[in-house]
């Protein structure tokens, strides 16, 4: 079988870097590298006995043919019913330093294993890296996450269509949850609320932001929203791994003009830089351009821009700040968000994705991005 | 502020194993020494940027109040909120590397840069275990694992109740799945709604193995519940990172005589082992009693007993099997699985959970163990 990703532009990655064989250990990166594939059971919690699961994939440059996935017994069923590409599944995951061992004697029987091994050094295990040393003595070990990041960087349009969903279905159930919060309500009422909508709708709940009143606490707490005070949700899910970002705001009661004209200047900074997504836009000139927009309205002095690539990882390539010099290229996805954190009235936020096109950019789930969601 | 872990216990354990500092970084071990305490944005995915989130604990013996806890900065807020009993919260966990020079900096301030640390060398990347090797030339690193395991192998009231709770409600989930799923429902339907009821009912959604008919295929896929088809949901979900694993059987259509024999001999092996159960009974006895149990019921060629504690980790203390000399306390609680794989039937399985009690058992969640959900 073909790699499901991009095989040539790997095969340059590790070229330029001087790799001879990749062993991913990260869930994103173990899952792209298995084209959406991964142990279902460890998807969302790994410890087991005295270790974890730990999934390994090891692709060797320039022959695909020879990668190999060291998984787990109770997965091979799903491997077939999911025809997982990798034809290899060695099943030994359980304990880091066994799938480890395992997956050295997979390189040396390769004849790698004098090779220049690039792991993931953020996510590999300390006894899992020992055990790749001492089984593989002669074996260099480089990081890589440059590699892997940059292989996932521009999406395809299967991935760009997970985004129209997941982005879609993340703005629908922060909608929900604002128009079901009943007075009373606490900002753990409404997070819950949140996930019960993203479960609905097919994405795997990951984290949610509540911030009422002038409080600044963003966590999910016993704090109730009170009449006139606004709410930010900013709310995370999955599909497959991949995230969605999107930060809504509610008001109990109509919002104060202070507060609108917060609101206003966190939706012109995002308008002013969507106006500039487009490929071949460099990087540091959208920064720049987002951070003058928002530093030069009335209430710039408490503002936030942040900016940044969004994929299987939260924030990853293409990559924001002064000096970037990078272009944006079709395919890539992006976040945008701009807060003011107001003494008087709150934290005010609005965060959206776009994916990049050839001439300008595809909105993704812009439901309730304009206004405030008011709420009796 | 005291520890809500047992202090003197981990205290004792650490002077047994000749450790200064126990340094834990998996998300079951910082959360129980934080008292239940973990940051949310982090709790169901870590990777950020060039890294990942990694919290870390650091615990030196007999001086709790020294304890520290290794960050992000937007946790502040709820670590005040939520009363995090550990005085110094150093705000850097962005970063496996940053995060493990900061700890570096704080065990040194210590006056513990020359000690025994104790690590998670199967959770700690690669890339801190460097870092805290090359800023603590002086210290000795060992393994955290056996002391943290035991810390947490006696559950306190408090973490019985939510057992209470956990266990209903993934039975409760369970049963709902088998009862909506209309004629035509694929297995990944049936586990959606496994899903959907955990998060109703507060629950974090972690797994379910749906396995219809005789083709032994678990994962959730395309496979449709077919009439006539026995279905086994073996499903977990967590609250606040504490585990529930329960499997009930459904059938569509009346179970034929050969599968009830089998539901039988499965729910007589969990009856046989529970009576089993008390504050002084021998991990051995209690494993071999249910694998001759098993075995000698009419289809034990067939069939496999499985019994281990459960807790923030799916198998944990005590651990079960041949010779095990461990003896039963109170506060315990354990996970008793057996399951039948019969070619003409398809897999057959129930799984409980009981607390330990000092002349007995409770049990959690019994709700669906005594017979089939049976389904039109």
């Amino acid at each position: 079988m073909q790699p499901p990703y991009d095989g040539e532009k790997l095969d340059r990655l590790m070229s330029e870097a001087g790799v001879d064989l990749v062993l991913a250990n990260s869930r994103e990166n173990v899952r792209y590298l298995c084209g959406g594939y991964y142990f279902h059971f460890h998807e969302r919690f790994t410890s087991m006995g005295r270790g974890q699961y730990m999934a390994l994939a090891g692709i060797p440059r320039g022959d695909a043919g020879k990668s190999f996935l060291i998984g787990g017994t109770g997965e091979i069923g799903q491997a077939k019913d999911q025809n997982l590409w990798i034809p290899e599944l060695i099943p030994s995951a359980r304990y880091p330093a066994e799938a480890a061992a395992d997956a050295a004697n997979a390189i040396a029987g390769r004849g790698l294993g004098g090779g220049t091994i690039a792991v993931e050094e953020n996510f590999l295990p300390a006894i899992a890296k020992d055990t790749l040393q001492r089984e593989l003595p002669n074996a260099t070990f480089v990081e890589a996450l440059p590699i892997l990041e940059e292989l996932r960087a521009i999406k395809t349009p299967e991935e760009i269509d997970i985004y129209r969903r997941i982005s879609q279905a993340d703005a629908e159930a922060i909608r929900e949850a604002f128009e079901t919060a009943a007075p009373g309500a606490t900002t753990r009422d409404v997070a819950h609320a949140v996930e019960r909508g993203m479960t609905d709708r097919g994405l795997h709940f990951l984290w949610v932001f509540a911030c009422a009143g002038t409080g600044m606490l963003r966590a999910p707490s016993e704090k109730v929203w009170e009449k006139g005070e606004v709410l930010h949700l900013d709310a995370g899910g999955s599909e497959s791994d991949y995230l969605t970002d999107i930060c809504r705001m509610g008001v109990r009661g109509e919002p104060t003009p202070l507060a609108d004209e917060l609101y206003k200047a966190c939706l012109g900074t995002q308008d002013h830089v969507r106006a500039e997504i487009r490929a071949g836009a460099v990087c540091g000139d959208i920064y720049e351009k987002g951070t003058t927009y928002l530093k030069n309205t009335e209430h710039g002095a408490h503002g936030n821009f942040i900016i940044h690539g969004i994929g299987m990882v939260s924030h990853e390539q293409p990559y924001f700040g002064p000096g970037v010099e990078r272009a944006l290229e079709e395919g890539m996805v992006v976040s945008i968000e701009t807060d003011i954190r107001h003494p008087e009235v709150g934290y005010v936020k609005v965060e959206d994705a776009v994916a990049v096109t050839a001439d300008g950019y595809e909105p993704l789930g812009d439901l309730g991005r304009e206004d405030w969601v008011v709420v009796d």
